[in-house]
This record gives structure tokens, C-alpha cells and sequence, in this order.
């Protein structure tokens, strides 16, 4: 197919993109991250970035999923963090050779924990390397984050989508594995994280996978989806765009009903991370921030820890997500761990 | 005006915004700004942003500019960088009365740099908010961004704008202040610096000023605009869509040309930012910055430095721009030296 110059997809589509070909992008992009944080990171094998100075003898830590995210997930390999990262292409989970390379990378003989999203391409490919894994002597772990609540009812925990909550989950399980507990204090701790950690999205318009030719999904010009997934996967509402107060009050509303499937205390230190999905403006995720720390200030919680930025996107995607986190004082000490990614701690 | 529901504009434009009302739109950004970075910055007054905690005696270093070009400029404010930004409107400048407080709350007794971007209205109220200073005792500096090539012939770099080399720019002024230079010393190596830098943008969509309703230029669906500013100024060409290789190529021999009418050596160590304007993806910014890296050590360069990602944005701007800078052992020093604001070292 790619030699024909018919079939080779247009580069001229309704989102314009500063790339070459499209089937080039991925790893173009990963030649081009690998250079240009090569104190931080080296490809360990095609789509794998790994740590370029391994940790000592320690837990590894392996995080993946689809391209087009950035910069999850190789903006969060380094040190305090993951050892390698399996990359797939754009929006598609990586294949079971692509993880099982990563698991290698990652492993010092302590066990590795596989962290990732709760999708069901990842999930089948990341098992079969793990089987492959196990075969070679390797332990291995699993954590899926299943952090966004529209993606599913309370009591299907285990069937939600994993969203930007991935930044705190990860950094818990980084820090953990960091300071040298073992591979089964790492898993208590990321699975507490991951119950820990609740997120809600809005879409407000689509992106475009390079070479589809078309935009991921369709929206009209005035309008806005709450709990749209990363991917364009439905949500729970689709309106007329509101005002970001209204949004961000909505988002917080439905987080913290969602905790109080879970814990019956109400207030509590939190982490608040306002995400943008990509073509959003800094000044709009300011204004969403704002108006979502007053909510859950307003809820009785304290928001000791912020985030706000572009940290788990969906290409040239607008909209935000919040993603709010439970500490105690355990957790917001990892959270606070030094880190040396390209992402965080850079 | 503001009172009236037929003169309120409408929130229903071309690029849709979490926003609330237009006319409060950089307040609440800056409300949320110093709540998520409470530990590092504080609101000194009205539209400064400043240092939580002040600087030693030192050189000040007041930054600025128009709002909409986040995480430009109070994300760069904090220990080792800027001691205040001056924040205007969205793509104004600062009022002279901004200008002036930023001055204050920067000024420990040791002179204050003033830097910031090359444009008339900054040019206009921060000197005016010298004379003021000086009124009250207080020694300032000025040093004016101006690394855009394409926005006026080498022989006139002093009308040239200021665009994403404000990062290098800024760093190397914050680090040299926060060392201990006296204010000669830091506007000399400032000055090197703002000499040593050139870039040169594409942009290939518009943004929309809040509440304006319509966007800042009009772009086709397949066209880029080779050297147009950050808020939409006229660049030196404008044509199809190109490949990402051949954008960055153009750029990075522009660049270059540039550079050889001032220095006569080819090649050295260069440090390499490829900033997006706000809507383009990671993919795409990392995809560039392979190609230019590339353009770059086949003119003999070497890259030693290398900042991919959000520096200075134009809102939800498509584009993206180069910047490279010249290296000695003390400006990479400076460039390397410790810092801890919201973007930075965060």
C-alpha cells in the first residue's frame, strides 16, 4: 500500500499537522524525543523508551499505551519514575513484543509492575508479554488506572477507562519502586493510588490520527461533550457549550459523588490536576482550575498539591479533564519524591 | 458596555474556550495562576505576578508582556528567573502602572533589568515605568527581545520582535541576577544572549482574542504562514502546507543566513527550543524538532541543549517555532543553572 502514490493518505485534512508521512510519525516523533533528552532516555528497542542510566537493583517500573498522548508516555521515563516505556501507534495499544522489550528494559531482578490504562487492547498485549515474561523468570504485576468515572458506573470500577489520573498514578508507583520497596508494597500502594484517584473530561473538539484523513469524531460548533474519553469514546452528556465555572462545577460534582461510593469521609487533602488535551490555551485551564479547586474548597477538601498543564493528551484534541487525588501523608510524600523526567522534575 | 446583554459578546465563536465572561478572563487565569503556584509566586498587585519568597540582594529581573502567550510570562517566575511579570491584556501590553509595580516589588536596592519583547506598547509603558522608578530612586535596565528574523532584516535586528527566544533570553538574565552580577554584568550578558538568539515561527491556524468573536487572521485550509508573528503580524511568505522536514529546514537555513551576518564562524554548540504556539501536538513539535536538529548539525552545529514543548504560546495558535542559541561555557552556565518556577524546574 505505502508504495502507491494513491493510496498514500492526504496531507491536506481539516486539522493541519506539521508532520512528514503518516506512517512515519510515530517513530519519528520517538527519534526526535530520544535526541533531544538523551541525558534522560535512550530507545531500548523500537518503540521502547527506556531510562538511560538503570536504577540500582529496585522494582521496575513499565508504563505504555497508544502514541499521540505526549507527554505521556515517554515524557514520564527518568529517574523517580518509569524505566521504560511501550509505545504503540498513534491511539492503539502497543504490541505484545513492544511490552515484553519494555519489561526486559525495566527489570533488575526485583519484579516489574506493568502500569497502564484500562483498555482492552493494552490489557490483552501487556498479559501475553507478561505470560512471556513469567517464561523468561521475569515477575511481573499489574496495575490498570481506571480513573475516569463517566467511563463507567461505581460499582464497575474495573471496567473504567484509564485517563490523565495515569500522572499520579505513575508517580506514586515510580516513587515507590524508587526508594526500593518491594514489588508487592509498589502494588498495594499504585492500586491504593488508583482508588485514590477519580477524573472527569470535556471534549470540545476532535482530533485527527495522522493519515485518517478525518477528524476522530464529529461535533457541532457550539457544542461540548462531558466525559468524552481521550480516544472520542461517547460520554455521559452532550450540550451547548457553558461557561468554564459551570463546567468545572459540574466535573468536580460528579467526582466527588463518585468518592462517596467509595469513602465516607467527606473534605481531605487533595491533588488537583487540570489537563489539557491539546489545542486548549493555558489561560482556559487557569480559569477551569480556578473554578474547580472553589468546588472542592466548597466540598470541605484542601487542595495541597496542583497540576495544570498538558500531561496525558489526545493530539491537537480541545478540552481539559480534572483529575482529583486522595492524600495522606504517604501518598503526597511520593508524590512529592524528586523526579527527572522530561515531563516532570526536567 | 459591560452591562448590557446585546453588547456582551458572544461566547459562541470559531474556536471554542472554557472560559466565563471574556472581559474577566486574564483575572481569573491569574486568580487560578497564584492559587496553583501558591509556593512559588504571589499576586504583588494587580496583573504582577511575583516571587513568593524574595530573591537575596540582587538584581531584580522584571519580564512581561501581553496576556495569551501562558505559560509565558508568569510562568517563568520564581527563584533563579524572574523576580515579577507585568501582565496586560490578552495581547496587550502591561499599563505603565503594571509596569511599575512589577518594578517595586522586584527591587531590593541593586537595579532592576526590565526584559521583555521587542513591541512598541511594552516598549512605550515600561519605559515610562522607568521614569517612574527612577523617580522613586530605583535603577532599572531595559534589554528588548528581539529573535524573530523574519520580522526584519539583520540590519535592523533592534526592530525586530521578541518571540519564544524570550526562554533563553529571560534564563540567562534570571541565572546571572540570582548569582549575584551587578546590573552592568547582568545587562551585558543578557544583551549577548538576546544577540546570540534567533528563531522564526510558522503558523498554520489562528486564535481568537476572548470576546472578540472572530479570530486574529485568516489562514486557508491547506495554507502555513512562514514568519508570522505571535499575534498574527505578517510573515515573509505564505504557501501550501508543507512536509514537516522541509518546514524545519527552511527555518533552521534562515536561521542560519541570519546568524552568518553576525558571526563569522560556522558551526559550535548551539541550544535548540522547538516551541509550540498552543494548538500543535507534542508529535508534531518533536517531529520538527528531529528535522531541525538534523538541519542543524549538517551546518556543523551541535546541539547540546534541547527544550521541546510550551514555552510561549499565542492562545490556541497552530504553529510552532525554532529558536537556536549560540553557546559559550558561561551563557550554557546560566542556561544550566538551578531554577524553580511553574514551568521551569517545577
Amino acid at each position: 500500500m505505502r508504495g502507491s502514490a494513491e493510496s498514500l493518505p492526504s496531507r491536506q485534512t481539516m486539522l493541519k499537522k506539521l508532520i512528514n508521512d503518516p506512517f512515519d510519525a510515530v517513530d519519528e516523533m520517538l527519534e526526535g524525543y530520544v535526541a533531544a533528552h538523551a541525558d534522560l532516555v535512550r530507545l531500548a528497542a523500537p518503540r521502547v523508551v527506556a531510562r538511560r542510566v538503570p536504577g540500582h537493583a529496585k522494582v521496575g517500573l513499565v508504563i505504555g499505551g497508544g502514541s499521540g498522548h505526549e507527554p505521556a508516555f515517554p515524557g514520564y521515563v527518568g529517574v523517580g519514575l518509569a524505566d521504560a516505556a511501550a509505545l504503540g501507534n498513534v491511539f492503539a495499544a502497543p504490541s505484545p513484543d513492544v511490552c515484553l522489550a519494555a519489561i526486559r528494559a525495566a527489570s533488575t531482578g526485583r519484579g516489574v509492575l506493568l502500569a497502564y490504562g484500562n483498555y482492552a487492547g493494552d490489557v490483552l498485549n501487556f498479559d501475553l508479554a507478561a505470560e512471556a515474561a513469567a517464561a523468561e523468570g521475569i515477575v511481573t504485576a499489574t496495575v490498570r488506572v481506571s480513573d475516569d468515572v463517566a467511563s463507567a458506573p461505581s460499582e464497575h470500577r474495573d471496567r473504567r477507562r484509564g485517563i490523565a489520573g495515569d500522572l499520579f498514578v505513575f508517580k506514586v508507583a515510580g516513587a515507590a519502586a524508587e526508594r526500593g520497596s518491594d514489588l508487592e508494597e509498589v502494588v498495594r500502594l499504585t492500586r491504593e493510588a488508583n482508588a485514590a484517584c477519580r477524573s472527569m473530561g470535556v471534549a470540545l473538539s476532535a482530533c485527527e490520527v495522522p493519515g485518517a484523513g478525518r477528524p476522530t469524531f464529529e461535533i457541532g460548533p457550539a457544542e461540548m461533550e462531558i466525559g468524552m474519553g481521550v480516544h472520542g469514546e461517547p460520554g455521559i452528556r452532550r450540550g451547548p457549550l457553558e461557561p468554564a465555572d459551570a463546567v468545572a462545577q459540574g466535573m468536580v460534582e460528579a467526582i466527588l459523588a463518585d468518592r462517596r461510593t467509595w469513602r465516607t469521609e467527606a473534605g481531605g487533602d487533595v491533588a488537583l490536576l487540570v489537563n489539557g488535551l491539546g489545542a486548549t490555551a493555558y489561560m482556559d485551564l487557569y480559569i477551569l482550575y480556578r473554578a474547580a479547586r472553589r468546588a472542592l474548597e466548597g466540598a470541605g477538601c484542601v487542595v495541597v498539591r496542583s497540576f495544570v498543564g498538558e500531561y496525558v493528551t489526545s493530539l491537537e484534541m480541545a478540552g481539559a479533564s480534572i483529575s482529583v487525588l486522595d492524600l495522606d501523608d504517604e501518598r503526597l510524600a511520593l508524590l512529592d519524591a524528586p523526579v527527572r523526567t522530561a515531563r516532570l522534575g526536567g
